[in-house]
């Protein structure tokens, strides 16, 4: 794996823990942030010594500001400053500096003056045994761009002075990037990582806040850095990404998100230049294990949506419950106050694909108890605790189950999707863990309303169209237990399945009156069509792609239950609908509106 | 006071929530924000009926979208939809419709393709017996200014035709305001206000996530609302804003924040044709009432920092300590597990003016324990409990206080400023408060680092120089309680003060060479002036209005106390050593470093 290295103000806490952070995760560097050092009590040297302990390299000591294009005054003010940084750096052991293109003070827009003062603060660089990397920062005052910057480092011609490649800097300005290859690789002093998400905004407020580690974001990083490297580039990959959530951060979760990160970007350049990278090819959702608040309720409620009970497993406390393709596991040896999604399984192509992407990220495999005669099937715990197995064989552990019961299936065929929420500091972590892991692709994502504030909801697609794994991240920090997950089954007719689940006294959430109304003035449906929704509380949504109708049980105490059909490769989930969803869930809080749980105690 | 209206789209809840918070507040109306109909289990006649018993008209039925500029196709379904929203609105009993200009399903970019299509729909308005309001959105497809909008709707000059002039998006687009004067008066059917802050994002994100409530961001809400009203519209002032904030708090705090903005502005619309408008006139923090974590320790601290016991209350448990003109009363009846500042004065010339202002906006008095022959002196309580008293006469209760303790005084002369930390949700808030009340001048907000995250941190300003009330905002909800008030005071001279101090054993937080090789790096000081700095752990900032000298002890279970000295009117607060701040805050968190706790133990 190529060296990897990245800036201390990524991180929050104190200098110290930062180091001991990023050894921990794997780094072999670390570009140090001049404002983490001037708040450290320790001198240069024993900065130093600790980096070194650690195991680390300082590759760089950043930033310098506002030398170019000042006013003869200013620049010796500023080229005093940068000499006694250059001392520093001496006393630390870092031979480059990185030098931010001026933002503040620059005085003259003249490429010659620039040139001229470079080259002395170049100069004195090699007469401390130090060099400069010069970077076009986005919202420079007059040097903006990386090509611009490169003009001048070329101009300056001097051994000591070259350009450090930003890729925030670069794709968020939109610049051509094929003037990267007319760099010659011993000019380019640095490169920094970073992605970010496609944004309408100022370039300084997204660089800072809204920075993400590489696939994180919605740039191409992949391209970027292959230039990067084709041009004959050979320091560390680094990142420097800083945003609100980091800053919330325990350093060694995000220490370890970033390095995974460029563990991932490693190996897509390996794949690059390889004929066929091996890919796990999710299909989708093979199984949904469930830790019951209720035995029995979720059991009840299983059969009466029309699961049969496909067996026990033979020797674990495990029911398996099945309808065509759809599959629920109870585990009854997990106890929990309330009901909730312990372990999804995807069902993958090549699992052991997956085990060894696993490996490179050093993601760790999940424990799990396993007899020598039972089927392989491993998992890796999500970032909100779910268990994600890599299920290359559901034939192999369906045999573990035994003692199936009789079934009245209801036309459930299989999981469409499941949704997690995930914790708000590990929102983008938890998105590269699907991505690196399992290659699941990301659509953009949705604001969902809530009466909490507005939910962040990512879909994650398998090739099979629908959403398999959505993400959903709460308004704010600690308002993870305020939201549930939910699991949602496909219906070959949606219509016919309520139908039967009615007469069996079930109901699905019932949905306003007004809501009805607003489809008909709406002119999509007949008015046919919109009563039999109406009869049967289905909610809809269309697109481009084709419609989708769903349907939500009343919460199963922390596992909200839906059901859903899609036609003609209707990629949604009915995010559209979530106002009129949420209403329905308060309404239930008059539980006399319901007969479900009437039903369920009566059938109990 | 003039009619106030507010849209159900500002609150978070369900509608009848909505309807119940914004009849408590005050206001006359609401706009019916149209999903909110739709989630509703009520019929339209069982709403207006709700409406109507809590004492409010609906104002305005909201949003129409997407008629205009389409299609004839397309315009034919629009208007059929439009047709049946005119039936539910004679259902609620409201006569006016909001159409918002066609940003998705624009077809032609001309003016009299839509001004044909806009004279049906204004016909078939007008059938229904209610009229169209078109609102040009600042990301509308072809139409994106009022003037335009009022250029196609004069063009039509239908009577049920007019226009809704909504400030967000006249003020994000930065257009010429002279136009409003134009319009005619009864040709404006609505008004629709909302402040923001300056940003630089694109219009559709900043009007989705950071609308605020008139007088809570950077526009100038009074100069915009009197242009229309002096164009002669007559209809209410009337509110749509949503923010990221507003959807996380409770509706009855929100819909109350809100009155109270159009109360404001409606006195600032009256003060624009007074001669002299009445000013509180703030000259300051008059005083900062502490309840003690531990009497002992405060008292003692006190004591050392030079305040003399200026006497205890002659009825009540309090002790008053002075030093100049710093005043510090420590509550003796109020008992907590740790320090905390339950009140500040301000200095006013007129209290009277607040207690008015007080009333207009309906900010309840705080209760006060006051007997017949003690002096007048009342407050109000800031969203963070605080009690902000309006202290038009310091000698009068100063009185109060008797027997004076000896004093040995170290050159504090008063409070330079009390820093308060606020409920996230109600941030926004908390400055209208201090605005509206107080006529304390805002300055723009600054981001400091913490270890937490970046907290929001904006100085209020009275006559003197110095920010006299700075309100935090920590970087998410709920974390209000990892931060601390604190407490600066001024003094005449802080290089003796803190000799003074050192001489008694109290030292203030060690701050890192490393901060003070810099320090000499940027050049501004000279070596002599960086070594007594040093020597002393002093911070230091400087602007183009003076310099800032500052220095703090080790917080004080719950409240930090810091010393500072500016001068030539130098309005900073330290902002940028923050990060050295938190540094010195950890490494105290290591005792055997520091003196002061030992100080203080040791004279005990």
């Amino acid at each position: 794996m190529r060296a990897t290295s990245i800036a201390t103000v990524c991180l929050s806490g104190a200098l110290d823990q930062k180091i001991d952070a990023i050894a921990r995760a794997g780094f072999d560097g670390i570009e140090l942030f001049e404002p983490d050092l001037i708040a450290s009590y320790s001198s240069p040297e024993e900065i130093a010594r600790r980096v070194a302990d650690a195991g680390l390299r300082i590759d760089l000591y950043q930033p310098i500001r506002d030398v170019e294009a000042t006013t003869p005054d200013a620049f010796a003010r500023a080229l005093r400053r940068a000499k006694s940084k250059f001392d520093v750096m001496r006393q630390l052991g870092v031979d480059t500096a990185l030098l931010c293109s001026n933002v503040a003070t620059a005085a003259t827009d003249d490429d010659d003056v620039m040139a001229e003062q470079l080259y002395e603060l170049a100069q004195a660089a090699a007469d401390s045994g130090v060099r400069v990397a010069y970077e076009a920062l986005a919202w420079g005052r007059h040097v903006s761009t990386y090509d611009h910057a490169w003009r001048i480092v070329e101009s300056v011609d001097h051994p000591a002075l070259g350009v450090c490649l930003d890729s925030f800097h670069i794709l968020a300005r939109g610049s051509d990037l094929d003037g990267i290859a007319r760099i010659p690789g011993e000019k380019i002093f640095y490169l920094q990582l970073a992605d970010a998400p496609r944004m309408n905004l100022d370039p300084l407020s997204w660089s800072r806040h809204h920075r993400l580690f590489p696939g994180e974001g919605d740039w191409d990083l992949v391209d970027f850095t292959g230039r990067v490297l084709d041009a004959g580039y050979s320091g560390p990959l680094s990142l420097e990404v800083f945003n609100d959530v980091f800053r919330q951060s325990q350093p060694v979760l995000t220490a370890r998100d970033a390095w995974r990160s460029l563990a991932r970007l490693d190996m897509q350049l390996d794949a690059r230049t390889a004929t066929s990278a091996p890919n796990p090819a999710v299909r989708g959702v093979s199984f949904a294990e469930l830790q019951p608040g209720d035995v029995g309720q979720l059991e009840l409620l299983l059969k009466m949506l029309g699961f049969a009970r496909r067996g026990v497993h033979r020797r674990k406390d495990l029911s398996l419950w099945v309808q065509n393709e759809a599959r629920v596991v109870v585990n009854r040896s997990l106890l929990g106050a309330t009901t909730r999604i312990a372990a999804i399984g995807l069902d993958v192509a090549d699992a052991e694909v997956v085990h060894r992407r696993a490996a490179a990220l050093r993601i760790p495999r999940a424990p799990r108890d396993r007899a020598s005669d039972e089927a392989p099937l491993d998992g890796y715990v999500a970032p909100d605790e779910t268990i994600v197995f890599a299920d290359g064989d559901v034939a192999g552990w369906l045999g573990e189950f035994e003692h199936p019961a009789p079934v009245e299936p209801v036309g459930i065929t299989r999981i469409d999707h499941v949704s997690l929420v995930m914790p708000w500091q590990r929102a983008a972590e938890a998105q590269l863990f699907f991505s690196s892991l399992l290659e699941l692709r990301r659509s953009a994502s949705v604001d969902v309303s809530s009466d909490r504030g507005l939910m962040s909801s990512t879909a994650l697609t398998p090739a099979a169209p629908g959403p398999g794994v959505i993400i959903n991240v709460p308004p704010a920090p600690g308002m993870e237990s305020m939201f549930v997950n939910h699991l949602a089954f496909t219906c070959t007719d949606i219509h016919s399945t309520l139908e039967i689940l009615r007469a069996r006294n079930i109901r699905t959430l019932s949905v306003p009156d007004n809501y009805y109304d607003d489809l008909l003035a709406r002119g999509d449906l007949s008015e046919k069509a919109v009563a039999r929704l109406r009869a049967l509380d289905l909610l809809y949504d269309r697109d481009d792609d084709g419609e989708f109708f769903h349907a939500y049980l009343p919460a199963m105490d922390g596992v909200e239950f839906e059901l859903v059909q899609r036609t003609h490769g209707h990629r949604g989930y009915g995010a559209v609908n979530a106002p009129v969803r949420l209403a329905a869930l308060r309404a239930e809080a008059s539980p006399h509106r319901y007969a479900w749980r009437e039903g369920v105690r009566a059938a109990n």
